[in-house]
């Protein structure tokens, strides 16, 4: 039993109002894996890079207990690379660079002992790849959450809400929830995407926190208001690793568990904020992430009796 | 011992997406009255109108246990007159008429039986107005809330400050916070405020709820998904209504209290913006509102074990 993670792994270069980097590692795999990390250890990874990808940084990822078997490495080839630049406010961006590489022909190969995984992690990444995973898997996994983009939307609807129908828990920020499904109001949109095949919607309102769906129910899960916010990048995916790494840890898949990852997934995404790229989120603690869980719970606690 | 409030009584005209209104009533001390009225039984006004004003109109205020003897009404003036048109998304919206008329020489005359007030709302106004109000009472209430808007920064920012100064609890909202402060981050902000003179400042946003902080605590509220937002008119007055109205009717101010009533207050204002103006404000059960309590209550409950 194991959870696999499949998306990016790549070079991004960020400018913030802060500073900028030059390539460090990123990508939505990384990110979610890492994420996943602090609360499983069977994670195993598809994803591919190229040649001048470090051989430490695999290793790294190792340490956190992710099995890197499959993640290729193309010789003679380069990693996907993106550059992007936050204005001020941090919840806008420009890309400034989209380098495919190796992304360009990615076939997700799935080794054998990879087959029994219970959890399926679709990071962001084509629809059309995400689709060809879940078809390679022999055995249906128990959960499959799937992260995705406005991009998606833009260049490949179709193979978009093909892959959608086979989930159960859809990802997705509120523009883009609003984008999906032509609705203006985020319960709208969240009833008619539940309608597409996810039996989750979780729609990611950043600073604002999140919204669970499911049949009849709702959950609004709080951010925790941060002073700062020093990068962006990584923090849905970081979050979406952390909910079904929470998950899988419980081993039950119902709602109240669900509530409960998300507010794991969301104090991981509070980490990795912080720090440029996942550098926060390669050296955290069991006690900082549980002293970050008190913060949430003192946040969002209040008592009311009703006579 | 009273809670008092005061404001603007006047005629509103709205155009949402849904329809459109002739003048009705609406006001900041009306909204907030009626909210207030829902927990609390000792409402007093002061507030003015024109001889336009409908007197059925008042005895309304009076059947909701609103002593109505601080509302001038002016012979031969008319009544202040707001009319807005929203945008698509609802939170935005185009101010098409204001007509001061009665506002333009408001002299806030405090009736000798409003001096016992232990809890005064100054509803939005002229923060010139709101100070004359504190100055004229006799003791100091115990609480001092105050509601304002952009509006007023942009033409009275130091008789805003210097009202400020004088009071316990801020409500504005996250725009108008980020304009106030100077500040993006809205921790940053709420921090800047807290030195002006409040002790308490509830950030109101709108779709995504409420953020009240207090030295160095926070309190993160929900609001109810809502499938349509019919007209936002009066949903903030009426939030600060309800949340001055419950911690009257509770009689002890502190974090725990202040975290129920901005619940309390955000139930009402999820009334408030269900119908045009203020007339799903006018005929509330308790059974209703406990209903809706109990709908915040399983919206943001989780529970987490940490071991």
């Amino acid at each position: 039993m194991s959870l696999l993670v499949i998306g990016t792994v790549a070079f991004d270069a960020i400018e913030t109002p802060f500073g900028k980097t030059d390539k460090i590692v990123g990508g939505s795999a990384t990110f979610a894996s890492l994420g996943a990390s602090y609360f499983y250890d069977r994670i195993k990874i598809v994803a591919v890079v190229g040649d001048d990808f470090p051989q430490s940084e695999i290793q790294d990822l190792q340490k956190h207990n992710i099995n890197t078997e499959g993640l290729q490495i193309k010789q003679g080839e380069k990693s996907f690379f993106w550059s992007g630049r936050y204005h001020n406010d941090m919840n806008s961006r420009d890309t400034l660079v989209t380098e495919l590489n190796v992304l360009e022909a990615f076939d997700p190969i799935i080794p054998e002992a990879y087959q029994d995984c219970e959890y399926l992690m679709l990071g962001n990444l084509s629809p059309q790849v995400q689709q060809t995973v879940i078809k390679r898997l022999t055995k249906r996994p128990k959960l499959i959450v799937m992260d995705t983009m406005n991009f998606w939307m833009d260049i490949a609807l179709d193979e978009l809400l093909a892959t959608i129908k086979l989930i159960d828990v859809l990802t997705i920020n509120d523009a883009e929830a609003r984008q999906l499904s032509g609705e203006f109001s985020l319960v709208k949109a969240a009833r008619k995407i539940l309608t597409m095949g996810p039996k989750y919607v979780i729609i990611k309102k950043g600073e604002h926190g999140a919204l669970l769906f499911h049949e009849d129910k709702v959950f609004s899960a709080p951010a925790l208001p941060l002073t700062e916010v020093f990068d962006p990048t990584g923090a849905g995916d970081t979050f979406a690793g952390g909910f079904i790494g929470y998950l899988a840890k419980v081993g039950t898949v119902n709602f109240d568990n669900m509530k409960n990852a998300i507010i794991f997934g969301s104090a991981l995404a509070s980490f990795c904020v912080e720090k440029f790229g996942s550098e926060k989120l390669r050296n955290l603690t069991q006690q900082e992430i549980a002293t970050r869980i008190q913060e949430f719970i003192r946040l969002a606690k209040f008592e009311i009796e009703l006579s």
